[in-house]
């Protein structure tokens, strides 16, 4: 027989809940984790230390007073990065205390080490030198995360040039910085680091930034980072980045040159697999390190799950655990749903933006009609009341049917507010659910109504043309 | 004929949204403000005054803040009543702004001044001295809202006895203040002022504060005020207020006396109904001022609809909104949808509180068997990153068919994220639903999740010993 019924590899959101989960189900269950801190790159070093950043950002700058308050006002006027550690480093431990406290309560066993596969049944975990321990289990669930990908060409120094995770431990604020890479990650630290008044060069290889994003949405955000003073430097690669006098110069394939104090890399993440030991147990990862799975998260291997940043888009905290949720409950042979349509996609760049469903993009390449719909926060009373003039919210509203295609939000709140239109969205109701609902006044969720009073009478104004 | 198909009296938010309604379906139709700016008591003396002070106190005095950087954090050491003014008119005048837009986009001629009905079908509007004006309607609508209850044994005087107008218009802020009436209005103000320092009494005849709410939010809202210095004085009444050497002395029925820099009456607003002339129409008012209506807001007189505060429960800016709409479509002869069933009330309290549904006490003495699901923002990532340690959301859910029956929410956001419950009532979704979901990480919706799980596994519970 085996030691566990299950074992989990990894103790980030998807590795938690999957352990938790079969627990719950009255399985023996173990976890095993590298780092002597659980929770993952996601509590440690990724989206916990960095949605903490910004909210520290958000209101030492005083960013969202300025409308009020005029454009130079600051809570604090000299932030150091030991500010902004301390309010981070608070939340991390205060987090971990959650998990473990979690995983004891439901008897998962925490095993501490890096974990290798001897067969398709059986881990080898090192604990330490000289401590080896083997577990066997019925059914194994990989959720070893990423780590931030280093390009061979590249020499991290931690100090100049650098990854997320150099990022948090920085000395100072630099006072200029590269940031290779659009994507989410490169985005969110872009728009803090500017925020904080540091001059930041957005280097990134295609034409545009969040292509899954609404394409409206961008260019808003890309218009408020440029305002911030972000230049973009779009189609465009890194092709050397030297470091004369204790600074950077980024080298660029059309020959531009930029000066900074420091570069950061956010090109892309690689699976951390590579010490698994995955062919002993049957399986292989790809070029990027990543596994595939079926849709119930099984692997090559039918005993054996991934889940999580392992293998790849959406990569968000909240996907991962759901799949790891649903990896278990197969696992274990308890019914479980398809992974809900339905999902948010939240960033927390400054302003932030949320968006469920379709984008206008999709649907106009799909060939299904819609209407749109849209309430900016300077004409709502709250909007006002908390000084946000730039925000939106888009409705996009099947003119048959009336369902809500797609929900896109950029502004205070939007990874927030985004979750009613998700319900409406998942629960079948139509743009007339939003029209008729009373929401508290004042708030943001008066967006909503807002926006589906707009696609209704454009709707309308269409019915009667067309009789 | 008639000069108008619909007049409106009063500018509120009722007011407005009957105008604009009746003109959106084709109506010539007048609105009546007796001041020279619109938007009623909401705009220029309640809600958004008071929401606005409301948002500057928070940000101002550090109070979101102070878990993190400590309890005597502030942004700024004096606060004075200019500060918390400045953003107050700035937001008042864009609202206005924003209103009359919307009254001169639809084409609703506004006149000002005070109406008064000559017969049942005609207004006399007195827009100041010799100016006087008859107009003709087929419909009327009464949207003239409310005013601060003044007892005639109070003599107020703007500087030591005051209400919610008085006050906004206060020189300074008092350093210590008795507040007579625990309603929403009072616990407001007496938590935002709390929050600035000041030390309030709270003097409230019944034996507990906001009693249409879940009691154990009460409970937690009552225990912060405390924690902020506030002294209750339940199940008292003032006898007489003195005004020795510019402070005041309350006396209360039971013998005790308060001294106090001023003294600020919430007790009660009554209908702003004595100067309509209501006898001409052939209607009358309450002894409260107040006017009754059917369910499709008509009063006695079948042409003549009132909506809004003047009617009464809840005299929240949201509902009266929708009433204003619901009125105009219905003197119209278009179709309307009786009002939402689910109406969300929301108290901007320091915390929050808002609600849907129905409370575990209404439950209980319907004899309506449920289960409660309970999060608190603690536990909650999106919570530790705000520094709220005691929000919470409680779900009350049916445990037979799943439904949700009521949501009470207590801190940050509470007046936004309610809107997610709203719609699961609204639309049949369950209990299930909010377990299923993916919501953005880190955000304060996960509340409704952990909620959920929580009471799915109370059922459970109950079902594996039940068999």
């Amino acid at each position: 027989m085996f030691d566990f019924d299950l074992v989990v590899i990894g103790s980030g959101p998807a590795g938690q809940r999957a352990a938790v989960q079969a627990a719950k189900l009255g399985r023996s269950v173990a976890l095993v984790e590298r780092r002597a801190m659980v929770g993952g790159v996601c509590v440690n070093t990724g989206t916990i230390p960095s949605k903490t950043l910004r909210e520290a950002v958000v209101y030492l700058t005083g960013m969202s007073q300025r409308e009020m308050y005029g454009q130079s006002y600051r809570v604090k006027a000299d932030i150091t990065m030991d500010d902004l550690r301390e309010r981070t480093n608070r939340v991390i431990a205060r987090e971990i205390d959650v998990i473990r406290n979690q995983l004891q309560r439901n008897r998962v066993e925490l095993v501490q080490g890096l974990a290798r596969f001897a067969d398709e049944h059986t881990l080898v975990v090192e604990g330490g030198p000289g401590s080896e321990r083997r577990m066997s289990a019925e059914h194994l669930v990989i959720a070893v995360g990423t780590r931030p990908a280093h390009p061979d060409s590249v020499d991290f120094d931690d100090r100049t040039i650098i990854d997320s995770d150099g990022l948090l431990s920085l000395e100072r604020i630099p006072e200029s910085l590269v940031v290779v890479g659009a994507g989410v990650i490169g985005i969110e630290y872009a728009s803090m680091l500017a925020a904080l008044g540091v001059k930041v060069t957005v280097v990134e290889q295609r034409p545009q930034m969040l292509d899954f994003c609404d394409d409206e949405v961008v260019e808003a955000l890309q218009h408020h980072l440029r305002d911030l003073g972000v230049i973009f430097r779009f189609g465009d690669t890194v092709t050397a980045v030297e470091r004369p006098n204790g600074g950077a110069i980024t080298h660029l394939a059309s020959g531009k040159r930029i000066a900074a104090d420091a570069v950061f890399y956010a090109a892309g993440r690689q699976g951390a697999t590579s010490d698994l030991g995955l062919a002993e147990a049957g399986l292989e990862a790809d070029e990027r390190g990543r596994i595939e799975v079926g849709p119930d998260y099984r692997t090559a291997v039918s005993h054996i799950f991934a889940v999580g940043d392992v293998i790849g888009f959406p990569s968000l905290a909240a996907t991962s655990s759901e799949q790891g949720r649903l990896a278990a409950r197969h696992a274990c042979g308890a019914d479980a749903a398809a992974i809900g349509a339905v999902l948010p996609i939240g960033i927390y760049a400054i302003p932030e933006i949320s968006f469920v469903g379709r984008t206008e993009e999709e649907l106009s390449s799909a060939g299904i009609p819609y209407e749109t719909g849209i309430s900016r926060y300077r004409e709502l009373a709250r909007g006002q009341i908390i000084g946000d003039s730039y925000g939106m919210l888009k409705l996009l509203v099947d003119p048959d049917t009336s369902h809500i295609l797609g929900v896109h939000v950029f502004g205070t709140g939007a990874t927030e507010i985004v979750h009613l239109g998700q319900a409406v969205i998942s629960l079948g109701g139509t743009v007339d659910y939003l029209v008729d609902a009373v929401f508290n006044y004042p708030t943001l969720a008066e967006a909503y109504k807002v926006a589906a009073l707009d696609a209704t009478n454009k709707i309308a104004a269409l019915q009667r043309l067309t009789g």
